[in-house]
């Protein structure tokens, strides 16, 4: 595209003239002021509408914070209720401190070297014209403070509050911050979009985060639940699975439905700027149909996996059930995250349907291994995560991958689409890295805390419940008990709960 | 407006000059090159702000879906929470295959006939300029599932799960997409949009679906109700009408303001773009003031129908009723969704107030005919909504008809504005043309799916509940009845929370 | 900035030449049509580009109207969960209407004095040019709702729905929108916006309403819940204080998500626009940056709130309590509320731990003064407000006073930031005047009820709860007594709502 800025020497020798009567000098400043004004009010512009874009994209992803606070509080008993709702709510809190002091520092400051960033602590020198502007910052806290819910509910119903309280910080503070520099600062080792020896010629393409995000959450929750083993009953003495039903379906679907929403901001807005032009210009075609695109691939992918898995677990189990599907819809999510951006709407579909199968054999794996995970976040995130990647290495088209990581031409793309198996490569690495890191930073942080006694609640502190113990109080008071105007003998007649025998 | 593209040959004549100084070539090329490239930055600036909008706007329309299960959840018997849950997720996404598939096709699929589109199938060719882009798709994506949505509330806690399974593909993939090209395509025969033949020379004015969507729904919640007929206990055996109340008036609550919150993506969003001006330029209106306005008479209209019912229902039956209120409120927005972008303001106050009488008088015709709809689907959707498409053939105003519905000048509006009765006739066509269409589409299905005993549930399976049955479980356990290591004289003593003590 | 606009008569001057050759007036029209035309497509870019953003920033805030509903359902003993809801439904509608028809009017009716707006009247003659367009209407809607939500929360559980109706309606059509034309219109008395005679040379700085919205809302409530004094068994006869714990901290946890999420329209949304550089173009820095900035330091207050309450009452009473830390969460936004966008984000850190500890001083001032507010709404809403406005006199930059509240240069900033004391002076002006206001109005009406004995239930209404006495019936049937399909013997049993047995 050529230039709009223009000086007046570049005007002037132009209108040279024989006669003095045509004002060179003027006329070049009158119309290159104008074409400099114009220059500058399109640069503006375009900050105002991607900035625009970033910033509710952010509010978006934040929605999902509550998005999993509704979720983990639907899908543990209702003793635990208080105890998984504060840890999401201080995900975002401690988050937002911790981020804002070193964790956005460690991941994007710039200049740096290859393995962590070493500007912009506490926001200093920000923002720059280099290294974004505040609304990148909240976008990317809003993305920090994703993962460490994702480990909250694998541990959750069984762990201290002061062993959260630690691991969340190291999480949010360093080891995500870490892992986003590599994948996705313009300087990290594995990025796609540093300037050169990129990995495999490549770098690896996890456009929002299947593994930089949900890999992290589920591999570190991974550790924590397994160090601190089962919770009570959740396998009985013969060693059969015994479900421990969530408190509230409807606290699952509200959060389903709300990770969904949040997801249009989390995929979607990883693009960060929607105001790019892809083409020659004056098309229908650019960023913000690429946006589009992704926000499709998005949502088939988790649709496809919804239903993959009513289908599956219907032939499986026997019954249509709402949680399983709000599960697999959430695998389909997170499998398609990391190429949501640079594959076709077909191939989100064999991406959403591989996902529920691959949700169903983790399930299926832990239960073998007596490994309990209350929100499946581990088999959820951690799997299905996985799979994104690879999923990426194999149906990333060429045309897609050049416009999204634009600025160098003939990169490697799928492998099906026949593209070689760089790509894929560069895949592998990082699953294997993301679980290199992940286990060598965070299994000795929660083995540590396992030594040091600070880990698992006591036996009795879980069997009545954390809420009761440790936070104050029951969440739910249905009848007034606690009221003193009401006379005892009306609190004898209340009736409770049927309970409930189905084995999913 | 002027044209800003220009090429050399427009600029060198007037430059022609008897001396060689003045390069008259080369300085239309350097003034030109810029006013072209300027033309494409603004195209593409539009292109950006435009999509920008519409994502944003689907995915408000999106988290309608959510507040449609929270609404429907809390309206049902605890003991099918988890049915109707799984139909709303379902109807996001079984509807995004189908209508990715074929049901965008059948709608917008260009060029077409007058009755039903035959392009884009799996997005094929697409997108292109002529036929949209992807938040386009996206957008009517979110469109087509509410109608399904509002279909599942007027058969709640009696239909089997396979002839849910059967209506919502046919009604998402083929039903509602035709009535959408009707009314709604550039090639529908009743579009206000088409190029010539305008029937009665306007096309009928369905802004944001009262017809399209929200009719559609009812209809097809009718039928399938009428069929299998009430609920075990809804009238008793003198046929008094028994109220089956709902389990959770907070998920009604919460359920309504989240459909409230969507409806701004919904009718506003309906404009699809908002760079676009409407006068000669440089003032202060255009597109993006008519989208404040919809979302002022969008505002107006519930409001005002939610107050008369709080009244009206004082009034008759004695209570403050927040779920009336809600109700009204719902039939306020689905009145006047089909003419929020060509009304006054104080049109849509009363556009409000004779929902909310509209609505309740439905429910006094239901009762009395013994219909049983449990979320009344089938009177505030298709009541309301047909209420919405006569009164805006009585109050749209010309001026913003002409504006709205651009390109075509002295276009019919209100009867009551002056605008003679073409609109209004228009509008009364689409009724009867909605009403029939479904009826003759859903009847028979929902006959058929009778006729092979695959519409109802069993007695029993109605009475212990579906969750039960056929989901799984029970959707609550608020006490942890099943956990095998609570012992028994410690359930016999537990009653609800020790009093919290705490200060604060 | 150099103007872009220009006519035939400005460039034609400089073209003047021996030759005819040159035809200086075609090519002066050409280009400066090509010009003016530019400048006529940026203007309405920048129509469409600021309306979108505000609109979107409305959304966000009328979500919050649900987060209201939710906390104070979550918030109150489930018998009267029907009863608030109820009044937080008829925030938004009956503020609707009364806004429309004049409490806009009375706030931003321009021209008009310094105590009063006087035009717009039922929009009458809007929008316009200077009066702002219908997105601010709806803007300003969403604002003026949330003070009477407020106000909701201090009087919950013991107000006859009459009253509600009665001073609601006062609130939101009177009290709130004069506040809001002092402060924040062009016309106001003490609006850092007004063309001459500032306060103090400069006006008090509520940049999103910490007392205009938040102080308003919360001493309304003060007096309200002075007046009509404790709910039964709050304080026990020997006058210690009983926790009358709300029904569902899931509630509460949503709905202070959901005003978190909220808060981002209400914040940085309160700039209004977007696109309007700050500096002399072509930086990255404009209002998008501020915006984004503004976001920042919302986050940061609210979260190092949130996280000084945990520790607090960890110390002070023994518990990790959610709902401690969800209160101290919304009193640290609502004391950064004022200074959002003209302070450092470091600053707002501070302001966020002074307001957990003013919100807990004022919480054990209301326990001694047995001062009863369900919500905590007059400590939180008043006293954090309060803080508020102290602490941008103390921390507003230079730099950010003088570019948000632009075309005025030498604004007196924060006393700490060496910007002297009349910042200061002129909020705590502010502070008193509002309290001196809303006493001075709320006070009388509220004792004015009480003498007509409309203030307060009856004591069987209050023991029994509003919902079964006044709104229908009880909020929750988690078991289905109401079915007659039940045996008999099993509903003998039954401990909650009477059938409701209105026929809708």
């Amino acid at each position: 595209m050529a230039t709009l800025t223009c000086t007046a020497s570049d005007l002037a020798p132009l209108l040279t003239t024989a006669t003095t009567a045509l004002n060179a000098t003027a006329l070049s400043e009158f119309l290159c002021g104008r074409f400099n004004t114009i220059s500058t009010k399109f640069a503006e512009t375009t900050y105002a509408v991607d900035n625009t874009y970033l910033l509710f994209s952010a509010y978006l992803v934040f929605a999902m914070q509550l998005g999993f606070a509704m979720l983990c509080a639907g899908s543990v008993r209702a003793k635990n209720t208080m105890n998984i709702m504060l840890t999401n709510v201080l995900d975002a809190a401690a988050g937002a401190l911790s981020y804002y002091l070193f964790g956005f520092a460690f991941a994007f400051g710039a200049p740096s070297n290859a393995f962590i960033g070493r500007h912009f602590f506490g926001l200093r020198d920000f923002p720059s014209v280099s290294g974004g502007d505040y609304s990148f910052f909240l976008y990317q806290w809003a993305f920090a403070i994703a993962a460490a819910g994702i480990t909250s509910g694998s541990i959750a119903e069984r762990t201290q509050f002061v062993a959260y309280l630690i691991y969340s910080s190291f999480l949010t503070g360093f080891v995500y911050p870490v892992v986003s520099h590599w994948f996705w600062s313009a300087d990290g080792w594995a990025s796609p979009t540093r300037s050169d020896n990129l990995l495999f010629g490549s770098g690896s393409i996890d456009f929002a985060g299947s593994g930089v995000v949900h890999m992290v959450g589920g591999i570190a929750g991974l550790w924590g639940a397994v160090i601190e083993s089962p919770r009570i009953g959740r396998f009985d003495r013969t060693g059969r699975s015994v479900a421990l039903r969530g408190h509230s379906a409807s606290l699952v679907v509200l959060g389903t439905f709300l990770l969904w929403f949040g997801w249009y901001g989390f995929n979607p807005g990883s693009f960060l700027t929607i105001l790019k032009s892809y083409g020659d210009g004056g098309t229908y075609y650019g960023q913000w149909s690429a946006i589009g695109r992704t926000a499709v691939t998005t949502t088939l992918a988790g649709c496809t996996a919804a239903l993959t898995t009513l289908f599956s677990k219907r032939l499986l189990v026997g019954h249509w059930n709402v949680l399983d599907v709000c599960n697999g819809l959430l695998g389909g999510f997170a499998a398609i995250t990391s190429g949501c951006s640079v594959v076709e709407p077909w191939a989100a579909i064999v991406c959403g349907f591989v996902a529920a199968w691959v949700l169903i054999g983790c399930n299926k794996v832990a239960e073998k291994l007596k490994y309990d995970d209350p929100l499946e976040a581990a088999q959820l995130h951690g799997g299905c995560g996985a799979w994104g990647l690879i999923f990426t290495g194999l149906f990333a088209t060429e045309k897609y991958v050049n416009e999204v990581y634009s600025g160098r031409s003939g990169r490697p793309y799928g492998l099906f689409m026949g593209g070689g198996g760089r790509l894929l490569a560069a895949q592998i690495v990082q699953i294997l890295v993301v679980a290199g890191w992940v286990s060598a930073t965070m299994g000795p942080l929660f083995y540590g805390l396992h030594k040091l006694k600070l880990l698992r609640i006591s036996r009795e502190d879980e069997t009545q419940g954390m809420d009761m113990t440790r936070h104050g109080g029951f969440a739910y008071v249905y009848h007034d008990e606690d009221d003193p105007s009401i006379k005892p003998e009306f609190m004898m007649r209340r009736v409770e709960p049927v309970n409930d025998a189905s084995p999913a």
